[in-house]
């Protein structure tokens, strides 16, 4: 962890992160659907030829705990946060295939003080990931909740 | 597999489908924080308890593969799916902790043809999680792309 701990306060709309890249193997993707999301075409490469895909692709539930982990790791473990109520969209985009290197890029599109918590503060974020050829494959809004660095005199409120 | 299987025909608004229940074990919740999620409160019980959840709880990404996983075994793999363009929300609204029974049921809020494709059709769905207590930990809204049973004469595009 980097000492450079970032708070709410440190955040403002128009900031661009990259977040780093991973690549999931085919193994990790039968893995994660044999668990999770055992569609035909998640599974089984002629069932997935014959499918929209076109070829046998990650869940989408996979690629977004994978830009979860980019997030995590190069992102909200050096930050103050506290969690997320939640997203406003997600959008799956393209499919994801085994080896493909998807690269995470995260926008803040807006800040705001968290109404009954003087001690916290929300971000609304733009998540991209992109696939080697460029293509974007995934696409999410949503809030983060963080802490401020320093928190309003309750009379604030 | 069920031979009754469900056609985009066979949706109507106003459906609701109890799609049974799934069982988070503590070992499960930290396997998949482990691997998507690291953040203390996902993977340590003295983080958790000092963090707003109040103890060790699963990664939201985690609750939302495990209601996929009875979507796809309770319901998609019993239809004619095609996969998802995305969802239109994610609330998660109380934390799932281990041992938590969760309970999804899912409803049909609408059902479209889809423009472009005379052989498919497209429902959107709310799906709901519900924990022991009566609870809703999660809540979401999005679309799925079913197979027609009868495709659309080309002509009546």
């Amino acid at each position: 962890m980097s000492p450079t701990k970032l708070y709410w306060e440190d955040f403002e709309a128009g900031q661009v992160r990259d977040l780093g890249t991973i690549t999931p193997t085919r193994e990790e993707i039968i893995a994660f659907a044999s668990q999770f999301d055992p569609q035909p075409f998640h599974l089984d490469d002629e069932a997935a030829q014959a499918s929209v895909f076109g070829g046998l692709c990650a869940s989408g539930w996979h690629t977004c705990a994978m830009a979860m982990r980019l997030m995590v790791t190069n992102f909200l473990n050096n930050t103050s946060s506290m969690g997320s109520p939640g997203l406003e969209g997600i959008q799956w985009r393209k499919p994801v295939f085994p080896g493909d290197t998807l690269r995470l890029q995260s926008t803040v599109l807006e800040t705001k003080p968290m109404g009954r918590r003087p001690d916290l503060g929300m971000t609304r974020n733009l998540w991209e990931m992109f696939n080697q050829h460029g293509d974007e494959v995934l696409r999410m809004e949503g809030w983060g909740m963080f802490k401020r660095r320093t928190p309003l005199p309750s009379d604030g409120l």
